[in-house]
């Protein structure tokens, strides 16, 4: 076990008993002494270690940071003061909505592994879409989420005083950010040592990187990630950051927190159901292919739904910041909607080339995802990824005006042979 | 003579040289002692103590902050860490545009002072322009800070951790940031408490009040802001904090500084320019006033003209930071003159949105300035300030596409009788 100056050292499934068992709140959780407790590593994650640990009272989850990047290795250091804003980012996203991020038990800045509620039946969302599972609710719940979290971290709700103390908090995620604004903004668009595609996408890929408007558009989607502060993000909301029954939602891990524009996480959490709906003919038998296709496009419509019915509700209940101030407005006999109407079609404007950025860089820079990655026969990955790109491309330039025209270029794109 | 626990207490004129004659730099750079030292009060702003001190062998200038804002008094307190950003701001710009701001020979946080060197003949270019005066080369320079400043303190040019990471110190400036998104966004939108307004002007003024989509567009701006963290500001870039000879063009007092939209320095300057050519028929003689005016707008021009070249050099010579990297555009053999293009059409947008507001507020809110409000005559006073709300709101909702149709703009609006 190495341990560093400070005494912190990664956990193991050997040491975690002896390590964790002298915390009265996480041992009266579990029960039982740690001799009793099993313990498994479960992390399936490019950055952590997460361990399952099981005894007589309770199961409880254990996530700890490693001093660099577990995916790529210790060639690729990474601070571990990511958990301090993991944690930060789960107690400000459970009062801003309660219930759908997991139960904080215990936070050592030091060790930087979080105690935290075990969710069971739950499992990652990315791999029910894979197998062709349905969630009841899930459109609504992640939609809502994404509403209260925006509006209740940003200057529409809370105190600017607060909401600037916070945003310099979380400009400490430097790190992090930093992965985001080189493997999703940058690598994707030209040859970084980092990438990697599908071999049959050369020709695709050729064009996207000749594409010298579009370039130009998700180089100012990066500076609107980097430099727009408006609310406090889960700065990585994809399908693998969803767990989920039949009837439950839940959202994890959000150590990629930072203040930025609101449309982020409903971009990349819009991209992630559309790569899972490209990615479908390769999941299922040709029969069920059309109707679980049809379901996730309803996903997406009822995520956008929610989050606009969401954001709107709030506008009207909860505008206590200090932008659109009832003072110029209701106070005046004059309405807001147009405000709010405006901020929306911002948000949704953002959120559109977000999302083809996200289409682009998992199937080209360094983190892939499994709806594409699984797929063997690469021929036919490379001709569903194909349209991903494609569709990526134009909605960065060429934004949706609303969900239903998203959706309807979803289905048209999902009939071209582009390879 | 008040000490507060941490031991600041404000200077006066009688213990300025006990105090500070202890500091060798300083006590040399006057020199002789400090009984030999002549000491005047010369503060004219709205907040802070501001002493030259005269000895033998020079005169500096001691700028002091007062828990409060001077102009308001002790009922409006203000924290004394005004001090520290203003000392932070002038090391970065004189960093960022070497030679253009004071050089600092002493700061003390304690004491929440800056001695300085004492700008002499300069005088403040505010007074020049309601005395008629004319300063050559006055455009170009401010054009050139304004351009500097912004380029060199962005994501264009800096490594972003160390941006994110000034980003958040400034964040701690919340208290100077509250007055600007109180006194300049709100409250001449509403009938606010401080506010005050020449009677005459008070048609003009409900008009603008029930304004709703032009209100909308002034809270979209400071949505912006409060959030666009895109570069370090000045913050109060007005012609009050801009000190000339015939011949050179120096900047003060940046501590309003901040890290956001690009646009706002110089949307505030040109505000301020307009403020002065709207002004003019109160200063001149008649067979005077045009001649002058035509100067101010050629500054206009200037300003603009020198901000535009100098951002194009910067951006061809010194993008060295994260945005629209070479890897990207140039190492590709493709151009990156679309992305410069839509940056600077971005920031004159929202210059001329900031520029809109400003030269609302200086009528209609708290901080008036003396180019109209010296003008003793108030029916007179009421018809020169309704051109310049007239054109505030115009730009606001109808943004000039180039300095040329802004400059046009202005000479029409100056012959429209609207009171």
């Amino acid at each position: 076990m190495e341990v560093s100056a400070d005494g912190y050292a990664p956990l193991s499934v050997e040491t975690l008993g002896a390590r964790l068992g002298g915390l009265p709140d996480v041992a009266d959780r579990i029960g039982g002494t740690p001799s009793e407790w099993q313990v498994r590593e479960v992390g399936d994650g490019n950055l952590n270690l997460v361990f399952v640990v099981r005894g007589p009272a309770g199961t409880v989850i254990v996530k700890q940071a490693l001093p660099y990047v577990r995916l790529v290795g210790d060639s690729w250091p990474l601070p571990l003061k990511r958990a301090f804003f993991e944690y930060h980012a789960l107690t400000r996203q459970a009062a801003r909505d309660p219930g759908r991020v997991p139960q904080i038990y215990h936070f050592d800045a030091v060790q930087a592994l979080i105690v935290m509620e075990f969710l069971s039946p739950h499992t990652i969302l990315r791999g029910k879409l894979i197998a062709g599972d349905h969630v009841a609710g899930l459109g609504e719940a992640l939609g809502r989420f994404v509403a209260r979290t925006a509006f209740r971290g940003s200057d529409l709700s809370m105190p600017t005083a607060t909401r600037k103390a916070d945003a310099a908090l979380f400009l400490g995620n430097v790190e992090l950010c930093d992965i985001t604004e080189g493997l999703v903004f940058t690598d994707p668009y030209h040859d970084a040592p980092r990438n990697h595609h599908t071999p049959e996408l050369a020709p695709v890929v050729a064009a996207l990187r000749g594409d010298v408007a579009m370039k130009v558009q998700v180089q100012h989607m990066l500076a609107r990630f980097a430099s727009n502060a408006e609310t406090m993000l889960h700065g990585d909301l994809h399908t693998g950051s969803v767990m989920c029954t039949g009837s439950e939602t839940r959202v994890i891990d959000p150590e990629f927190a930072f203040y930025g524009p609101m449309g982020f996480d409903l971009g990349m959490l819009i991209a992630n159901f559309l790569m899972a709906f490209f990615s479908q003919p390769a999941h299922r038998k040709p029969g069920e292919v059309d109707a679980y296709q049809t379901w996730i496009l309803q996903v997406i419509g009822d995520l956008c739904a929610a989050f606009d019915a969401e954001f709107r509700h709030l506008w009207t209940t909860e505008r206590t910041g200090m932008l659109y101030p009832a003072a110029l407005f209701e106070d005046q006999g004059h309405g807001s909607d147009a405000a709010l109407n405006d901020r929306l079609a911002i948000i949704w404007d953002d959120a559109m080339g977000f999302c083809g950025i996200e289409m682009h860089r998992r199937i080209l820079s360094l983190a892939h995802n499994a709806d594409f990655e699984s797929i063997t026969d690469t021929g036919l990955r490379a001709r569903l990824e194909a349209r991903s790109l494609t569709m990526g491309r134009d909605l960065i330039l060429d934004r949706p005006a609303d969900p239903a025209t998203l959706i309807a270029r979803a289905r048209a794109t999902h009939t071209k042979d582009i390879l």
